[in-house]
């Protein structure tokens, strides 16, 4: 991915008052947006954690309610909202309109766990007043929200994954305020989703400043929201430059925040011997298919094919070269997207020991982009680790490995990823068998006989995955766990039922540990 | 809490290939210990590497028979064991024999935690193969650990917080091998427990290299074991300082690793007017109680008192001064410990706005430290964040409030805490009421009518809080739930029954989540 400040740089010298959306097929401006302040920021800031107490205090039903007030109220900008997203992103309108039913769909997903009730880990020891040497207390444990949430959307799904995208809808269903930096690649879309949330939080009752909006072009809005002792926790979607640099801010604060960035992944897929005996032209079709969708512009882009030399190599760089010979080029979200894929893909092809083996159509020069394919051989990926860097869109490399030793060094060469794919068949099994506990160690979900594009919004997914796939391999960005990321426990110990929060008294609703067993 | 150098600074200058064990109460050598060097925290992070695909690949019956097996090991060890930590500790045989309990029964606690396996967080979404317009593929989802985990013990816990402590109970329950600091404090008791575990480890057939053991009095070490590549997660109790230094080299890493650091709290108590007025003097007696215990050597002592003007307020403080008056001082860990605190309460002693009124007898300049109690006002306080600051040992300050608001200006000022506590009556709850939701964003565990110190090991129980309590506030270093600290999700997807790890396969035995709902 690549950072906000390339998306822009053509729009701002950062010290204006107004910023343009731009169109993302021709590079021209569509409209002049107001840039937030500093004061805006901390406006905002002091808003959401004056807003805190009494938006965590509100009960299941009237957050559950909210976050599905926040889709309706989506649904409700109807077209506009798509065609606003269309321009300023180039995104197909069909693939947009599945992107807002994720987004409403994620929204009511969260309602649903805000209701089921499951994310407040309620835990009830009894006490044990006879016990010798010493009685034990009554002690009750719940999860509470960590507080006001900074937002950076992501450039790539200007829905589901930005202003009321899946870190919102978590913060939010955690009890916890949103501050959203709207991402300035569609602050059309950004505007219109803003205001969407807001009339949500106020027809449903929610307290004056659980959602706060700052947009601009500018990084310096970023660095005072994340600096911002009022700030509890980040979640960003984003290149990995500039997760890092949130990350340093967030550690270097008095108060060190935890950052959750989902920054870069490459998405190994390897192709077993018998599935590529078997199959290997339908594999080359099936793998153009998912490297250009959306021109290739998703996290999980299969961005390296490792396989083994041997019946079906040759069918299966065959097909993938005639797929993706005839390609039209497709837009890609911004001119500094744009621009990084052709550098990132010339450097690729000037590499000597890379070969650049298919290319689609020409782009445009302003928006779209033709689809690359190269190769090279395992000891050459070894031996640079320059080659197993992100290039972010339809670009992918295969691995021509001598044998599945070699697979699995490659394998162990990796950085932490968001997904691995096997494609094997029966005959693979047993060797695939070894492949799936070093994959563990290496990414946040592992696919077989699939690709890895298209990420399920459920309660067993996981995207995420060790460093540097994401800055906190200990959780997920989408799907119902990833409310945990903005949670933390509190004990309460010998407390009057008046004093004790109403899920931990006796008797309340809900699902519960009691001395250790479900109950 | 004191740094491993401040404790074992006389011991050495970092070169010799051997340190002494000192005996607390003379300050004099016991015995002389050999010091790893480099080349070990090496061998010990790659054997650690090297075995955690088989230590985690072990069942849960076989993880908590390794895990009882090492309680079992402690006990055999007998009263050799208690007689070296008293020599090395100064704490009395009694306390020991309690918290040698303690140790076994932690290991038995997840021993249990284990073989209920809520810990792997199983969750199964079910494949919608007709669903339109796309179709939902099988998802199943669990917890793995994060790999091998660097212990640094606590030397205030010579057994429960030390080389087979909770942080150590805790990895091996989540199934990461663990290379131990030893506590150079201690390292007679610490070679006797490693020995321990390495009993347990070989009559359970565990893999070699599941537990690893360093030691020495030099800062390099622990340096070295932070940064290994093979490390993957760091617990560690101690000063401030020294917590903070290993989150800087994790950080620092080429991919950094999370830090679970327990490191400073003055766990503020706070006596509620109707309380104060009805039982001043025995709250007086109670409090320093407390405070003295162990020599105030309790990460959960309460340093703070905050009190209203009132009813009641002198007969609080003079029963503790009354209490304290004649208290006999009590032997403190090291040298470097009741060195600092004794800079520490002579800091506070010359402080203008504090006023001493209260000190144990005269300690006896080798060990043994006298306790004190000093008074201040709320204004004061707030004036100077130095007043806020740990001093570890039977040192206390009490702040004299005007009312509730003052309180609560007081509160608010504070850093983050393990505890805190209200000492309330039947009149006083609705005005404690207002100090819960305030006391939640401060404090991992919130007690009424009693005392902070005493942590019981159980399901319910959150030994952790906000920053600097804690270097990550979303966890707890003491009970069940420690184990979480361990562990990262990965996701399945449609992956064939033979490829699937055992506990996310059809009709796998344990607690699961089937597309949201537990089963």
């Amino acid at each position: 991915m690549i950072s906000q400040t390339e998306q822009v740089r053509a729009m701002t010298d950062g010290t204006n008052t107004q910023f343009d959306a731009i169109e993302a097929l021709t590079g021209k401006p569509i409209a002049a947006y107001s840039v937030s302040t500093l004061d805006d920021v901390a406006a905002a800031c002091a808003a959401a954690d004056a807003a805190f107490d009494a938006y965590r205090a509100t009960d299941a039903e009237a957050r559950a309610t909210f976050l599905e007030a926040i889709g309706e109220e989506i649904v409700a900008l109807g077209d506009a909202l798509l065609q606003t997203a269309h321009r300023e992103s180039g995104l197909p309108l069909a693939r947009l309109t599945g992107e807002r039913g994720r987004t409403v769909g994620q929204l009511k997903l969260f309602a649903d766990v805000v209701r089921a009730g499951l994310w407040r880990q309620v835990r009830l020891d009894s006490a044990l007043p006879d016990r010798a040497p010493l009685p034990r207390s009554d002690l009750r444990m719940r999860m509470i929200p960590l507080g006001p949430v900074a937002v950076f959307g992501a450039s790539n799904f200007p829905l589901a994954f930005s202003t009321a995208g899946g870190d919102t809808a978590a913060a939010f269903a955690a009890g916890c305020p949103v501050v959203v930096k709207g991402h300035p690649a569609h602050p059309g879309t950004d505007a219109m989703v803003a205001g969407a949330i807001r009339a949500a939080a106020a027809r449903t009752g929610m307290p004056d400043g659980v959602f706060g909006h700052v947009r601009g072009p500018s990084n310096d809005l970023g660095t005072a929201l994340v600096q911002d002792p009022r700030i509890a926790a980040v979640g960003f979607t984003g290149s990995r430059r500039g997760g890092l640099a949130l990350v340093q801010l967030a550690q270097g604060r008095p108060v060190p925040i935890p950052v959750y960035a989902e920054m870069s992944s490459i998405n190994p897929v390897v192709l077993m011997p018998a599935a590529l005996a078997a199959r290997g032209a339908a594999l080359g079709t099936a793998f153009v298919g998912s490297l250009t969708m959306g021109s290739g512009q998703f996290c999980t882009n299969p961005g390296l094919v490792l396989a083994i030399e041997g019946e079906g190599f040759d069918a299966f760089v065959d097909s993938a070269v005639a797929a993706m010979t005839g390609h039209d080029p497709q837009p890609m979200l911004t001119g500094g997207i744009r621009e990084a894929f052709a550098t990132g893909t010339a450097a690729l092809a000037a590499n000597p020991a890379v070969t650049q083996v298919a290319a689609g159509l020409e782009g445009d020069g302003i928006a779209r982009e033709m689809a690359r394919l190269f190769t090279t051989d395992a000891s050459a990926f070894l031996a640079d680790a320059a080659l197993g860097e992100e290039v972010f869109g339809a670009s992918s490399l295969v691995i021509r490995c001598r044998d599945l030793d070699e697979v699995k060094q490659v394998l162990r060469s990796l950085e932490g990823q968001l997904t691995a794919t096997i494609q094997l068949d029966a005959d693979d099994h047993a060797a695939a068998a070894e492949l799936v506990p070093l994959l563990e160690r290496k990414v946040g979900r592992i696919l077989v006989n699939g690709w890895p594009t298209g990420v399920e919004v459920s309660h067993a997914m996981v995207h995420g995955g060790p460093f540097p796939a994401t800055s906190d391999g200990r959780s997920t960005s989408v799907g119902s766990l990833a409310i945990d990321r903005f949670l933390r426990p509190v004990c309460y110990q010998d407390l009057p039922a008046s004093l004790l929060p109403a899920d931990v008294r006796d008797g309340a609703a809900g699902p519960k540990l009691v001395d250790g067993t479900p109950a």
